[in-house]
């Protein structure tokens, strides 16, 4: 991995081969000025390549001379090797505020699971799919020997594999008899172990010798975006993954607006139709990636919450939105991939992870097999910040879940310019504590469009660190600074002037927006205090937390930590799972023992509903202030106010 | 019942009320002159009623004074009382003749199983199916008691009725929500238990309680007829019993040329649709004549040969047709009702009878079933005599089966004037000994338009008593008789003349004819003669004969064993178990030990392939002959045909 050098600050940072040295700076906690989010618009990033390998594009914002001089616009400049770079003074962000951050980087990240993490935690499951494909050779029949076709194929399994008395699909029957003879009574039997209240079942069979193409599918069904791997369930490797925006998003951001959006006329059905196309749009790049036939992946595993599997069964959603909340089914039945109009081998199978309530489905269940937490010594909190937060208190012995609507605001609603993790959004955020300028960095580097939700995060950090907002979220308007005004009765900072955004207006962040990301945040926090409270225990009782979800990958500890949505937690205590929805999904496909786990896992969970939980509204109260009301909860932010202070 | 009195034959009869003369003739065995088949058009059968009440219709061919005098047409007169009727003479058969008739009457009949002999047949097995509607009332949730609808449900089912996991459909989930709120969470939950290599599953639920409601379906799919019997699962009542044509007759008489048109484009979905749309026909009448709701018909289990199978549930038939004649399966998987397009309640099953072989299918192992022969200590023939002929010999013990095509000359295939047994088809002919003038009776009683297989039998029968023909089925053309004549090269008899049949021409019988009908007598006889061999057993020990099928309820068994058609069985070891398939499938409706007993009875059955067999054909050649080539095995046909000399 090449080193990024930064001169004056005289720090380094090793980035992958073709990073940018915007994204270097950030890692190395090294400021420097950037408006357009990395777009190449601005020009205010410009730097001094002093050494090394680095390619750089075109740009008017610089002058013949200044590239001759060895300028580039860190945005657009690759490293290709190891680089010494030099920041312009006027650039530059003051060398006190750098070292802070860099200290602070070091907390950022708790460890990531890691590849060998999860081939332990796959080793723990002997490889045991639920589908078996297996090869057999019949005897041609004759007049002596006139069994039935199935049943010299029962014979035939019964005699070579010790497979015994199963029932069979219709549909497979219904073209045994053409199968058997065109393929010469030579044959690939699939069937299906009886368990989960499925009976043992011939779902296919095959022409010649398929066994060794045994094809899984796990698919994570999330509110927002839907992630599908292909799996060998012969040798347990994936042959990819691949993922894409839920096309139901369309017709609703949350599952609330998704709920409500079923319940008009054929809402259901359309809803169905969108997930299923999406999935089957997965399926597609994942067969043209991979060379595998659809024909050969015979069983699907899938997971996500309650909501999303009524949507996805065509299940009526209604009374998940009502009080007393009450979904239809957490154990779904398994049916055939043809009934969900999932286009995967006919006869294959879809199972779907159980979840526990309404508000704690199955994505969590697969969260907490994949993570191990069913099984931890350790008191273990995971946490699953989605469109919804969902967190788990427990080990071995218990476990404890609630959820709360984490939903709009870090996912972009109820925020003025706040919009989904796509391109142009603004996903990082520094502000110059000396000038309170902004540092942005938008997915994509584009020209910005609006702010996503780690964005969001980090603003409320930097705005509070910087004091440019107080405890309560309020701006300070003596402070005179250009980027602070008061709009339409409201105070807000800008973040982008209309100049530099994609959107030809100013994007700003107001006292409303703020508050709505604090009650967001509020409710996490009073989430897990919660949970602690119900068993009466302290926040220093839990020994490990796990942050799994497609926003969890994003979130910054210390943001987290600075804004009080976590408790103070230590950096060795913090890891992140990544999709553990996906990857218990993956477990139970190569596993029926995994599947039993998973099972357990839904039976065991006690369900905290937080809307009925006396204690919650007070923690909720008390955790709408920054980082909260118990500041004494929070010394390690405490200590970085009063070094700002200081400098 | 009124009686009805013969003079000058001094013989008298029961009828049914309403039952015409002419059937009481045939009845009492007393000759009248009938050549229209009983449609009052020949005017031939003139009687006078001289004592009691009839119902006489107007007739053109009778005088206002011969009304007068008490003369009516025996065809159209229907008795209303105890009867007292004179043949005028030449109306009359001879005395001797008539004498003889009656005897054999008297051994024509076996008895026929009883309702007493059903219910006991039943009372073996427990009322017991595999569904089970119960009705529960479901506590409304809350946020304290916030269990899904479905572990809500499982809940109150495992409290109140002691009922255990299970799974659901589907279908079942979809409505679930809305359902229970409508319903004020009081619900019939409809069960069917594992069994079979089905899961235990919920799949209904109804408003309200339905428990009382519980019905099922018996289906007899015959190749020719269909019959269905609407029973009530909670109290075996049946609630009726219907049959139609099975439509499929119009893609073929017989099962050989069902499976030809089924290898036509889109042959094996038009037959499906046939027999489905037969059956919703059927289930239609049964819904209007119990005022049953469809809803709660939820379980069908039908019986029927192999053939009829495939073609129900749509799978590929062509390997029961072309040797070594291997069908794709024998035991059916249960599946959905829906699935197959019967119109019962949604989510109702419909399991199928298992079969042994190609040629001996569900319906056999149904009425063995019924007929109790595999618990039999007594060494038992079973004949079912339709479209094919299917033989199991065997008892408790063991159970030996064959079948042979009975096929088109009893159903009026590859006979000039034959038809199937509907209006107008001569069922029943007597030969008057002295005149050879025939008294022919039609179905419906109306012109005759051809002749169905019992009417055959009866002919081959008189012709041979009569001396006719000879015993290799040649007619003695030296008897000079106007009836018998050659017509373009081959011998014939003609039995209705033109001007009396319905369509405009002579209805005759050939050589070539009669020797059609000998050869599927001679099949049947030689089937039962090869099962008797196989197990080197004499005729005489069997000591029970049950004759099933549609063909065995018009089989007169003097007749049948005059043409050698069946052994000289005496009157006392034969019954008439009437459509033992629909009995069967009825009882398996009610019990799952019946189920049980069907699954061993197909699995226990040893099938004799009589195309292979060594035997088979010597005895087939032997018995091409009337009443058979060892005339010393019919010693009673023997001593007929020596007194008919003496007359």
């Amino acid at each position: 991995m090449p080193k990024v050098y930064f001169y004056p600050d005289n720090r380094g940072v090793k980035v992958e081969d073709g990073e940018n040295i915007l994204r270097a700076a950030v890692l190395a906690g090294v400021h420097i000025n950037a408006s357009c989010g990395g777009s190449g618009t601005c020009g205010k990033c410009r730097v001094a390549v002093e050494q090394g390998d680095v390619e750089a594009q075109d740009s008017a914002k610089l002058s013949a001379e200044q590239v001759a001089q060895g300028y580039a616009l860190a945005c657009t400049t690759a490293v290709r090797g190891d680089v010494e770079v030099r920041i312009p003074v006027e650039v530059q962000m003051g060398d006190s505020r750098a070292a802070l951050e860099r200290e602070h980087r070091a907390v950022t990240h708790g460890s990531v699971l890691t590849s060998k993490d999860l081939s332990e935690l796959f080793g723990d499951f002997d490889l045991d799919p639920v589908t078996h494909r297996v090869y057999v050779e019949l005897s041609v029949p004759s007049l002596e020997d006139n069994l039935s076709d199935l049943e010299r194929l029962k014979r035939e399994l019964t005699r070579v594999h010790g497979i015994g008395d199963f029932t069979v699909d219709l549909a497979c029957l219904k073209k045994m008899a053409t199968k058997l003879r065109e393929a010469d009574w030579k044959v690939t039997a699939t069937l299906m172990e009886g368990s989960n209240g499925e009976c043992p079942r011939l779902i296919r069979l095959d022409a010649g010798d398929r066994s060794g193409k045994h094809y899984g599918l796990a698919v994570d069904i999330g509110t927002t975006s839907v992630y599908a791997e292909l799996i060998n369930l012969n040798t347990r490797e994936s042959l990819g993954r691949v993922s894409e925006y839920n096309a139901q998003v369309s017709c609703g951001e949350d599952i609330i607006s998704r709920i409500v959006y079923s319940l008009k006329k054929d809402g259901l059905t359309r809803l169905q139709n969108l997930v299923t196309d999406t999935i089957n749009r997965l399926i597609g790049r994942l067969l043209e990636k991979s060379g595998v036939d659809r024909n050969d992946i015979v069983y699907m595993v899938a997971a996500g919450n309650t909501t999303m599997a009524h949507l996805f069964f065509g299940i009526n959603a209604r009374y998940i939105r009502e009080g007393p909340y009450i979904p239809t089914v957490n154990f779904m039945p398994t049916v055939r991939a043809a009934d969900l109009s999932i286009k995967i081998a006919e006869g294959a199978r879809v199972y779907y992870i159980p979840g526990r309530s309404s508000y704690v489905g199955g994505d969590i269940t697969s969260g907490l097999l994949a993570s191990g937490v069913y099984k931890a010594d350790k008191l273990t909190l995971y946490i699953d910040v989605g469109t919804n937060g969902e967190m788990v208190l427990g080990n071995s012995e218990w476990l404890l879940a609630c959820a709360c609507s984490a939903g709009p605001a870090f996912e972009g609603g109820s925020v003025k310019h706040g919009m989904r993790a796509v391109k142009g959004a603004i996903e990082t955020v520094r502000i110059n504590p000396d000038t309170l300028e902004p540092m942005i960095l938008t997915i994509g580097q584009i020209k910005p469009r609006g702010i996503c939700g780690s964005g969001l995060i980090d603003i409320l950090a930097e705005l509070f660190l910087t004091g440019v907002i107080n405890e309560k979220g309020k701006f300070d308007l003596e402070l005179g600074h250009p980027r602070i005004r008061e709009s339409g009765g409201q105070a807000e900072y800008v973040l982008v002037w209309a100049d530099e955004s994609a959107i030809g207006e100013d994007i700003e962040i107001t006292e409303v927006d703020l508050d709505n990301i604090t009650r967001t945040k509020g409710a996490i926090h009073a989430g897990i205090t919660t949970l602690l409270d119900s068993v009466q225990m302290p926040v220093e009782a839990i020994e490990q937390v796990l942050i799994a979800g497609g926003f969890g990958r994003y979130l910054e500890l210390d943001k987290a930590i600075t804004i009080g949505l976590l408790p103070e937690f230590t950096e060795d205590k913090v890891k992140y799972v990544g999709n553990g929805s996906l990857m218990g999904a993956h477990l139970v496909l190569l596993s029926q023992a995994a599947r039993s786990s998973a099972k357990e896992i839904a039976q065991k969970m006690t369900y905290l509903d937080l809307s009925t939980n006396p204690s919650f509204m007070d923690n909720y109260v008390s955790a709408l202030f920054l980082p909260h009301t118990d500041t004494n909860s929070f010394p390690s932010v405490m200590e970085r106010i009063k070094e700002r202070s200081r400098v």
